[in-house]
């Protein structure tokens, strides 16, 4: 049993996935009274010898503490895990990956039960939890009181950084993100798949690619300014017309090399579509706007 | 006129596009003798000014100098600029982007003529050109005693770095970075659209987004020691079951903002394929090999 310290509250999770099962020991590291639930039950056996109570059902597990944290695979499971239990006078803190309308729902669901709610996106993948120095943090919006109250224990696993009353707020940014890392994996698969029979070994490939996208993210506050400013033809280092034309011979040297172009296609297509649309002369920023659909 | 260094030789450069009068101006300021040669003459005058000689055509042009760089729009213009021009004697350096193929196809009809020939594929786009801390450099292949007797004046616009005697390899790394950084771009810009509507100035955003994937880009070299091991299973921190399920919170997400999911989608397909055949359990690297086609 981990001794737990003096005057900090208990802390109750339900949700024992990896990440879920990550947040827990950094608590327990930390000497939080922990009291967790997992529906599949042996899960819940590793943390219990670590010193966490552990709860027969989510109706116990939230009786057991006043903040309540959720980490479950959607905000679907969030709603079934919690139906017909109590929540009066709780904190819910979900940190499901959900989208911001789901949190919204979620935070109006949660005040008919007479909870403050708080929606927390994760940045960080389970092995940087509880580690302080590899930079992983969590979204936090929704009732600023209740994080407030908890700010200390939230800032344990992760760094936790407020974002708003919205409470789809940090849904909104954790999707912004986790959309354009998947957008550089789709890259990476891509670029590994075309050098796999090139003989050049694939950890010469990845520092080549590590040095090449860590040099050219800078153009995402390049993206920024243009987006601010509405200026996307001043002084572009490669505009779009340009970059349709390059994109071929991307096409190409895929098809050569016996490579699917599946990832590379869309990004093409949008390009060629406002090339034709008459934005030849823009800079990439102008796809942006693009993307955009009628307001719903 | 720039003075020339003594002893410094001449460099003949066919094409003053964006990049090429970015590579004419490095050598100028460097003090090497330049000739150029440009479709659209208008786009000589400047350098004429800044001394370098203005050729009338191709074939006056490559009658000059002894090292002939080509930065053209694509191979196939390569070909037509050169066509009928007297290569005998030449080192033809083609910094064009062009496929592996194209490059290797272009090495036997450059020796057809009595040439040698090295192809160039550029990381950089213009403004690092002739600034060595921006940390641009262009890759080199095919005639290593070429290289080495040009190596000086080629490491004059970028970093010059030579990756061996297939003429196809400068070409194959350059489009898998360009094809890579085309993912990343992707991924901005579909960021960028998704809190487009959402209040968060998008300077703010970059900062993120600049953050996060700078913490996710370690992933390459972890790609690469699965490629290398060939283990797509042991200690995967969010295996492909679960990032195919994620992806549809995504995809969601999208949709509530009123964004297209057109360069989302085809990621998350290959991820539900693969879980499909019953890798799951996986890592991301499992979905390099899911990419390769039957050897052509």
């Amino acid at each position: 049993m981990t001794e737990t310290t003096p005057g900090t509250s208990r802390v109750v999770l339900l949700g024992l996935g990896d990440m879920g099962t990550a947040f827990a020991r950094s608590w327990l590291s930390a000497g939080y009274p922990l009291t967790v639930w997992n529906r599949t039950a042996s899960r819940s056996r590793p943390l219990a010898a670590e010193g966490a109570e552990v709860a027969a059902d989510p109706a116990a597990a939230v009786a057991a503490g006043r903040l309540v944290v959720t980490c479950l695979l959607d905000d679907a499971s969030v709603g079934s895990v919690l139906d017909g239990v109590d929540l009066t006078g709780r904190d819910l803190v979900d940190i499901t990956t959900s989208t911001p309308g789901e949190a919204r729902a979620r935070a109006v669901w949660a005040a008919g039960r007479g909870a403050r709610f708080v929606s927390g996106g994760v940045m960080a993948v389970p092995p940087m939890v509880g580690v302080p120095e590899s930079g992983g943090y969590t979204f936090y919006s929704g009732s600023r009181e209740a994080f407030a109250e908890h700010g200390a224990a939230l800032s344990v696993p992760t760094g936790a950084r407020f974002q708003g009353d919205d409470p789809g707020l940090a849904a909104l940014l954790d999707v912004a993100l986790l959309s354009a890392m998947d957008g550089m994996f789709a890259g990476l698969t891509h670029a590994f798949a075309l050098t796999r029979r090139s003989g050049v070994p694939p950890a010469r490939v990845a520092e080549l690619l590590e040095g090449w996208l860590a040099a050219m993210l800078p153009a995402a506050g390049e993206f920024a300014r243009r987006l601010e400013s509405g200026d996307l033809t001043t002084g572009v280092a490669s505009n779009l017309a340009m970059q349709a034309h390059g994109e071929k011979t991307l096409l190409r040297t895929a098809e050569e090399a016996g490579v699917s172009t599946e990832l590379l296609l869309p990004y093409g297509e949008l390009m060629e579509r406002h090339v034709a649309a008459g934005g030849g002369d823009e800079d990439g920023a102008a796809l942006v706007d693009r993307l955009l659909k009628a307001p719903a």
